[in-house]
């Protein structure tokens, strides 16, 4: 068997949403020469020799609770301008393949089944997807949309944590891209600490928290005190309306202000908003007011407007991680990855500023060298 | 003597402009503790080892052609908000000492000295300058309008850098903060190569570029093509006016750009604007708008905007500049300091991201450690 | 007695907040030649025949529940870059007479008047006012912080309608200059409708509702569809504070959303978020998001950032207000006065558009002149 | 013959511009009910018994110099997000209609002919346009790229003089949709001042300029004086190229000044920048930034960012254009039509300000009421 014939698998939950698309889709189109691999880090040149899943080896599945078939889901995106126009037809063979492949998640409304049943089922559809195509492994990468906040005191386990379950009893190496649970609550403590599989997370860092990453050490190598740091950001696709539940919105915002507060030492002044605006489409809209001060106490004001498309900045990130987890599982590593921290908001360790980030993933790049 | 009693000297080319001003009133409010040490690295953690002479060591001289007194141009200075009001008559004493240390420059309209004859009288105002304040050393820090680009084919030296030949052979550590030549002249080639003595530049980096050097990196690290990066700075004062010359702006943009080429391995489209705005006093808007490239081709736009007070922002670099080369040039160090470039739009040599050159400031604090 | 010796009183509710004591001080100065009257629009030449009282003919007292003198208070403003460094030591003494005419108001916290009592005070505070100071007659114009909305049901008036209450039992012309409720609660209704004197109000359009004022009929007259409106004040000072109590904001985001809903025809897609961010401190920045429709379906947007100081912008049009319905009454005029929608968010009828209110108030002007 | 039947000319100087495109592409759109009017005021009620000629009536040609088939340039704004996806195949036969009735326009590169000779030459395409389609009028309507300024002393008529020259010797209305200088230039003036028919320019008010007639007299009555007001727009396509020639920029932005200088009195200080920057494509990122004065001198800063794609602000206002421009003929109305200044950047008279243009506008609308 050749290197090229192992294959990958890349189970998504949220398998229908707007980021497992544009993921699935623009993996096929990189594959096939359609486009450049902007975005994906790890088709960088430093990258080159970490032996990590060529993109034409993964096959993608995954859970969803909607029915949206997978090519109709890409002709919307297309028609909101987050896919290129063409691009779905072109790739509708993968997009096909990668439908037949996503199983009805939970709980549903009106679900009688208990956690373990839950967890049980999606094991199972884990390991059928695995022995059907008889993957290397698999990697499970947490696209939903953001849950609320866990109220303490629930006796269920979020969702969140429920596939997050599954996937390490599935043997599977598990990335939380969004802000919710996964394996962060206290029940889970215990396999988010001494996991067999490697996993990562939490909470994508692709717009607004990116630039704060990059301009919150700005200010503290500079010695320009931070005095408000405010934001406000509009969007809308399934995300905007999502996030239109404050306990939601709340979930998304902690991870932001971590940023901050890590690296300046202290959570400055200011708040941050975001705002359903359906007419805004998968379009996002930042904007973020930074009041600082200068030399003798003078008030100096940094502001920036972001504007990109939500989910065609997540799809490379994820693709990156679902290389770079597959290529650590094969080499044994376990537990937290801290190294990873370049792509989460609310990383598990590591340190805050990109730059530093930035370092560590290449070590991390190094480290993955050898044989496959 | 006590390492206290040691002194040494500040000399700006320039000493009557809104930076000199700035610094000289500045460094004597924080040594009063009237105001804290905002904007100076030196006075970080990291540096308190460093061996750096204190505030209160640092005597101020320097050369300008102009001839209004500095407690006048102080007061000026905080009717347009750049100094806190009450500062000009709380370091009163302070800047009239400093003012009564500044020597007519040149070439004046219709001077009819030689470039020798002009060196030969700076260094005669730095030697005198030396003796009476029996200073252990003179750092000269140019902080003069910005020159037009020189000619090809001019017999004569332009003015900054009489003042950089003047420093070296007064055996002063030399700074240029400006885009003016200086040391980079072909005629000085020789001496910027061998020079015993330590020496920087060029083009202290307050603003726009200070962002770029932090923005630019994250596009290159996140794989995210930049496709345009434009820029329009709006400015008054007299560094508004100076830079309405379009030779002046020309010298400016070149270190602006410099910063993208080498981040970004290629100029991307895009041009940059300095406008003469008078009524903006020596407040400064800066908006930057980049184009770039994101997964599949999809067009994303990051715009920045700086509101600053560019005599603020230059002026804790300045004395953070003055310390560091003071202390370089006491343990000995010699030629181009490429250590700095965290101060600089045109380094000599070093990286081009912030927090690279950031940690080799550091460093360069540790190498600085040790025996005064 | 000449026209001169008429005097004519100016009664603040909330008389030591930022907006009465800037437009205090600012009176005393332009009265005294020490500024222009910017922003004053009954300064400008198509009032010069409408017979307003003078601007040294103003007489100010009022009435708050805090008790910091107002000299103390216009140093506060000057340190916080509201009014210029040295006004306030220059209209001393109009500051300290405007100060001995500030009574206490009330309900305070405990207090067991009734409605009726507290109403009663009131009117004898301006009797005794209007007495002393032989004054022709007195406006009373509520400056004071943004009360909550009130709840249905609630048997006792909000503090607005007792002071709105007062000033028509006293005779006095009423300009209501916040969101308050004023003499818009049900219980006023009568004497809303049925007033012998003039009154007006609601809500000064200071400044990000002055700008939509002006852009929602562009995009009307252009035929271009308003997608979403979405916006974000960040403001420090008493303000911020108040309208952090979001029963404060909702009153306040009433009157800013009437502007759109009235122009456009229909309330757009967004929201208005009211941020305290005490580093702001009297300083205010208001980002505006406008996503529109362009020919065949293109999506433009359009933003707008407004820098200003609320209290700056209100003091002008406050002390026009003050003037126009002053001579309003001496030619005796009654009930709302649409044609002052100029000055308001939420005014009592007329036009939408900031030109056509525009329009209106020079048409006032006109029908102002004649004898005094 | 039924009203229906009547139909009219349409004739684009630069008929395979984007502008000319678009609006061709449009009008068949909208005629064929695939996209509402959006952008279209004639379009709007206030129009509906004006006797406009009806979309479906309006038959499509024009001049260019280059040979690109409509179709394919059609092909080529929807790759670029100017039309959307699908209208060229769409109105595939009208473009095909329209591209067979585009001539070769002139003077080309080498071309002998004198001016006489062009204008000859460009009155029997009219005449042949006309006389094949049975049209009871032809609109001439310059869509061309921006020419530069011309100088003193030119022999020679600029290309855009010789089109409007033809116009009118061909009996056709005349529209002057850009800066260049048409029927403006001295040789034309008789022809301007005492044309028997109607004619409109200069120079069409889609973005920047538009947000400028609407801001500055808010200033105005605001009375806040406008201190500076500087500007910069990048843009790509053909007209980016072509604003890269520094006199045909010139020639733009004289324009734009004019806005403000008729509206606020006087030009304020601050300058505008027109960018080429082809990674813009066709779409257009403007930045203003106002500083003004506010009571007691206290200093505040609005900024606009606009992003449109120009052609769709342009297209709609071009057939906007014809239709009342043809309507007027048909009345009989001649010379410069000031009631148009809602078009233009620099309007052959009337206000300045958009609400006033538009009220000019509204009644130009009655005016053409009557039988047809």
């Amino acid at each position: 068997m050749t290197a090229q014939a192992v294959r990958t698998g890349v189970w998504f939950i949220g398998a229908r949403g707007s980021v497992a698309t544009t993921a699935t889709a623009g993996c096929a189109a990189i594959a096939a020469g359609l486009h450049p691999a902007t975005g994906m880090v790890t088709e960088t040149p430093p990258f080159a020799g970490s032996g990590l899943p060529p993109l034409s080896s993964l096959v993608f599945g995954g859970h969803d609770t909607i029915d949206c078939p997978l090519p109709k889901r890409a002709e919307a995106l297309a028609a909101g301008e987050v896919l290129p126009h063409g691009l779905p037809s072109a790739v509708r063979a993968e997009l096909t393949a990668a439908d037949a492949e996503i199983r009805i998640g939970g709980p549903l409304p009106g679900d009688t089944r208990t956690d373990e049943q839950l967890i049980t089922a999606f094991v199972a559809d884990l390991a059928d997807f695995a022995r059907r195509h008889e993957l290397a492994r698999t990697v499970v990468i947490n696209v939903a949309s953001t849950e609320p906040l866990p109220q303490e005191g629930d006796a269920r386990l979020p969702a969140s944590s429920l596939y997050a379950a599954a996937a390490l009893r599935a043997g599977c190496p598990y990335v939380n891209f969004t802000p919710s649970t996964g394996l962060r609550g206290p029940a889970l403590q215990d396999a988010f600490d001494s996991c067999a599989l490697p996993h990562a997370g939490r909470d994508g860092k692709t717009g607004q928290t990116l630039l704060r990453s990059v301009l919150a050490p700005m200010f503290v190598q500079r010695a320009l005190p931070v005095r408000a740091w405010s934001g406000t950001n509009l969007l809308g696709g399934g995300d905007g309306a999502a996030l239109a539940d404050p306990a939601a919105a709340a979930a998304k915002n902690a991870g932001k202000e971590r940023v901050l507060a890590d690296t300046l030492g202290t959570a400055p002044e200011g708040e941050v908003h975001i705002d359903d605006v359906p007419a805004m489409g998968d379009w996002k809209t930042a904007w973020d007011h930074i009041a600082f001060d200068g030399f003798l106490g003078s008030r100096m004001i940094l502001q920036t407007i972001w504007q990109g498309c939500d989910s065609a900045l997540a799809a490379p990130l994820v693709l990156d991680l679902a290389r770079l987890m597959a290529r650590a599982h094969e080499k044994g590593l376990s537990g937290p990855r801290p190294e990873l921290g370049f792509y989460f908001k609310d990383p598990d360790g590591g340190p805050a500023a990109l730059s530093e980030q930035y370092a560590a993933l290449l070590a991390f790049g190094e480290r993955l060298r050898g044989e496959r």
